[in-house]
């Protein structure tokens, strides 16, 4: 949520002349996405990329596995290809979207409009379900596969390099979080419908304008799993206000309707929903829980308390 | 450097109404300026504004005394009537510039294209010089006073606090700064020519497009003191590389030439400008010590180091 990375005034210009799209017009560090350094650039404009001017420059930073970028290269200009409002990686003549610049692995982004989703309500779950469903419909002849860190297997590595310091953010959540890892690992449905997820889409990820999405971002969690777990998760996301209450029957009834205007799940998916919100909960508690313990308190990272997920379990389990 | 105050899509929305600027576009938290938050802000625009529809919104966090604001705001507006490519702070439609936003004084501000000056050389340092002589002739007519806090006596209050504890920086220093300074309060020209100056004006502080200055940014220590004094400021800012190194008499001389075509010097002042420039490098050298011996060193402020001062310090002592 910083810029870590200064690039200069030089070092943009002459990046930029890879590219046709003309020449520096401005370049603010912003701050914004996962740990990576991130500037919003405005040039001259150029030919190739329909005069566009605005641009995101992400050089990324240690926490992104380097390994990964093609992979989210390719999926997000697969999903820009296909209409969905996602950051198109920008190619330079001689067809490169992943660069280096001041070191670090780098890229050049579209630039999309919108202001993140603040006040999420009915309406505005409706199409960001809708959006979702897109993006399943989207990558079905997208055959790049990226394992899911995030899965039940990772969850129980995750629970057991903890031990028992969940215990540390409230008494007794280290069994209960176990029982729950032993109930899920028992019935987590094997063979639901695959493709590419987005894994993370929280309504921060989704920029809105005049109440039409016009961005999915952050794909940095994308991964081959489940799609019914990618409506789970986003069900987790925009069903609960941040405190882990829930927001009523309507938002988490217009995400899944917006959803299935697109993409209609099948019996099994329907069925599997209710674990698979569980299991989305129990990963965001993990990791948050994970970041909580080893988060200094006065680093200047906000950390997101965890338990607003453990209240979202529970809203599940009672259901 | 960061976005300390987050402004939720909703409450920007409500903000901007109070102005003829149009709805919200876009919206990207920026890192810059001193800690203040800032957002990068696109509106749909409006007639009031000259259908800008670019802007900065300011939230000023804790360092900077909302005292002051009505004077800065004060200052850039006079400038910016007077042509001067500065932040112009916008108006509501009752005519108000400072505002409140989520608990913080607030400030909408007119974007300004360019890029902050990287590598420094004669062309742009003559630029900048001239730019600096336009604001000091444009400033005749603004009587607003505030004083600087950090001028003389501001630097020996700051020396006293800092007791002997400049020699953790290097050994001898705190000896060497109070020498310095008894020589400065001995030979400090008292009558020079006043009025109101920028104060920080180094290269990150100045916008370029195609080698022309289109932004002087950041007057969150503008105030009240001789006029020479700014330029030596400025001539110890850019006449010396980051790590203090003189880069040669042309950038220097460039710099002071291009003032002098907009505001020539008078005898008193040219003939004071190695005194002041030697109190200049005492300011930033005294201020970035303090800094660095209270900011920890894992904080991910950035520390400058301090004694890249010193040896601008030699420099202007040696010639």
């Amino acid at each position: 949520m910083a810029v870590y990375t200064q690039v200069s005034a030089e070092a943009l210009a002459a990046f930029l002349t890879r590219y046709d799209v003309g020449t520096p017009v401005s370049a603010k560090g912003i701050a914004e996405g996962v740990e990576n350094s991130n500037y919003l650039v405005e040039t001259s404009g150029g030919g190739a990329e329909g005069g566009a001017t605005r641009f995101i420059l992400t050089l990324y930073e240690k926490r992104v596995d380097e390994a990964d970028l093609p992979y989210f290269i390719g999926l997000t200009t697969h999903l820009a290809d296909a209409g969905l409002p996602v950051p198109r990686p920008i190619r330079d003549r001689e067809g490169r979207a992943l660069q280096r610049l001041e070191g670090r692995a780098a890229c050049l982004i579209g630039f999309l409009p919108g202001v993140s989703v603040g006040e999420v309500a009915a309406p505005v779950a409706h199409e960001a379900g809708r959006s979702l469903g897109r993006l399943h419909a989207a990558v079905a002849d997208f055959s790049e596969i990226r394992a899911n860190e995030w899965s039940l297997t990772g969850w129980q590595r995750l629970a057991a390099s903890l031990g028992d310091r969940l215990d540390e953010i409230e008494p007794g959540l280290t069994a209960r979080v176990a029982h729950e890892l032993t109930t899920l690992d028992a019935v987590w449905p094997a063979d639901l419908p695959r493709g590419t997820i987005h894994a993370d889409l929280f309504p921060d990820n989704v920029l809105i304008l005049d109440g039409r999405v016009t961005g999915l971002i952050d794909f940095y969690f994308a991964c081959t799993d489940s799609l019914a777990y990618d409506l789970a998760v986003t069900h987790a996301a925009w069903a609960f206000d941040d405190m882990g209450d829930w927001r009523g029957d309507a938002v988490g009834a217009a995400l899944i309707a917006g959803y299935e205007a697109e993409r209609p799940l099948i019996d099994a998916e329907r069925a599997a929903l209710p674990i698979l919100c569980r299991g989305a909960t129990l990963r965001f508690l993990l990791t948050r829980a994970h970041d909580w313990l080893t988060t200094p308190a006065d680093a200047l990272v906000t950390r997101k308390y965890p338990l607003a997920f453990l209240k979202r379990l529970d809203h599940y389990r009672a259901r």
